[in-house]
């Protein structure tokens, strides 16, 4: 095989009280990466979007990953990337992860699969402290396992792979900027442990809605009392999405990952069509351009095509 | 019916991790609790047992839950109680809870169950609100509903049944004192949110460990990185239990509640055998009195005898 095109998808991170542990794949939207076998050494790449990503290997997010499982495999050929990315970056639905992920599970697949989820996921993350200095596999984790996903370490990569019910995710990106190291530097470095507690009987709660396929239970249990009520001030109209989604039916939701993107989870398509409704009015009226999904679970990550 | 006699469970609270959110009900130990109506008003206490507990049901735990329902039900005439307490008080195995629990279990059958488990639970609260000072239900909820609950919101009384696999539980009592209200003053009141999303991940873990029913993730996940630094301090031989017992082959464990008890999960009995021998090694070294138990879950909570 000398090359291989791929799917990589979009993820939600955090899911509210899940900071930092739960993320899940979605349907839409997702990248597609090509990667193609060339006889001479080094990564090119090439863009069919409007981005104006980093050319330079080391400075694009698939080039570090690319590199990073190179070096492992001490691989002596180069390669040709193809990239059209269509999650925005800087959107908050994890488009580092997809350029990480993707190309990954892509040169994985060529070379005849020598790495398993987790070692993949190691070598993507070098992309993921490439565009935010953090070492983190909320969107890494997701975007490869597919579904929903618990991270309950991630020094030793422990993945747990969680079963959801049917649901459908309506996401509003608003076009504003939030750098994800500045929405991690807001956040408070202590906090209460009354809230820590309010905290995990959620996050407790959500595991278990989902796995019990309780939809009222996970809609009691989407609440974050600890990152939402600092981060939500950096995205305007976020208290009236929330309030106007929920009246509509939505089960709950929130920002998704550091933003400035928001979620909200459904129990039906209907209903993921009134809260995209709600979500537009909302950024209509203050004038912000937005663009909106409405996807379901990707029950598996990256995935190849053709 | 005339009078009523049950059986009320001990309580495993906390479970590492879920501090003031997870509780477990045991088969081992337990109180016997027997319930007479009288013609006369009023409540009289009597006690087979050698803990000198008070008799005047203002100050008595079952006495306070028992007059809660009363007020509720406007009942005007009496009862006697007869309570055996096989859980000794202060042990942190629900001792408290049991005696309020079985309580109000006990009353609602003998008046033909005008109230439900969550109205039980609250009245019962009364009883822990005098034991401790706190309205905390993680030992009361699953006295009265069995099993493992998951306590998501206490204000509320949103109580999660969690199904577990077959779990053996052995518990080691060191005979010294240690107050509730004093194990929690001791507690910091702020926390890093960077202990705190450990934490929560090892929640997570935890449920999906039981509801999985996967041996190994409980193992991974029974951590306590943010009460059990603090409260071990107060329990002589806290780490040679806990070092031993995982040696031994214990999936996990800690303390029970606010201690002193000690508790280890096992997934089969000869482990749990092994575990109660270490356990006893260590407090027959220190030469502090003891007392061991090897309990199953407890299916069902405070139970009808006879």
């Amino acid at each position: 095989m000398q090359s291989i095109k791929v799917k990589s998808p979009a993820t939600l991170s955090n899911l509210c009280c899940g900071f930092d542990i739960l993320g899940m794949a979605l349907n839409e939207p997702y990248d597609i990466i090509e990667l193609i076998k060339k006889e001479e050494t080094g990564i090119r790449i090439q863009h069919l979007d409007a981005y104006n990503l980093p050319l330079d290997p080391q400075q694009n997010i698939a080039g570090v990953a690319l590199q990073a499982m190179m070096t492992a495999l001490d691989y002596k050929q180069g390669f040709d990337l193809i990239i059209e990315k269509k999650i925005k970056p800087g959107s908050g639905i994890g488009s580092s992860a997809a350029s990480a992920a993707g190309i990954v599970v892509a040169a994985n697949e060529l070379l005849g699969k020598p790495f398993n989820k987790q070692q993949l996921i190691s070598f993507a993350m070098e992309g993921e402290v490439l565009a935010s200095g953090s070492r983190h596999a909320d969107n890494l984790a997701p975007c490869i396992y597919g579904g929903l996903v618990l991270i309950r370490d991630t020094p030793t990569l422990d993945i747990i792979e969680l079963k959801t019910p049917p649901l459908f995710i309506t996401i509003v990106h608003p076009q504003i900027e939030i750098k994800t190291s500045y929405a991690r530097e807001i956040l408070p470095k202590e906090i209460l442990l009354k809230s820590a507690v309010i905290q995990w009987a959620n996050v407790a709660g959500l595991v278990a809605g989902f796995l019990h396929a309780d939809y009222k239970l996970i809609s009691r249990s989407l609440q974050d009392v600890i990152v939402e009520p600092v981060r939500s001030k950096l995205i305007p109209g976020f208290n009236e999405v929330k309030h106007n989604c929920m009246n509509a039916g939505a089960l709950g939701g929130g920002i998704s990952g550091s933003g400035p993107s928001l979620f909200m989870l459904s129990e039906n398509e209907s209903t993921a069509i009134l809260v995209e409704n709600e979500m537009k009015a909302v950024y209509d009226k203050l004038g912000i351009d937005y663009k909106t999904y409405i996807s379901t679970v990707a029950q598996h990550g990256v995935e190849v095509v053709i």
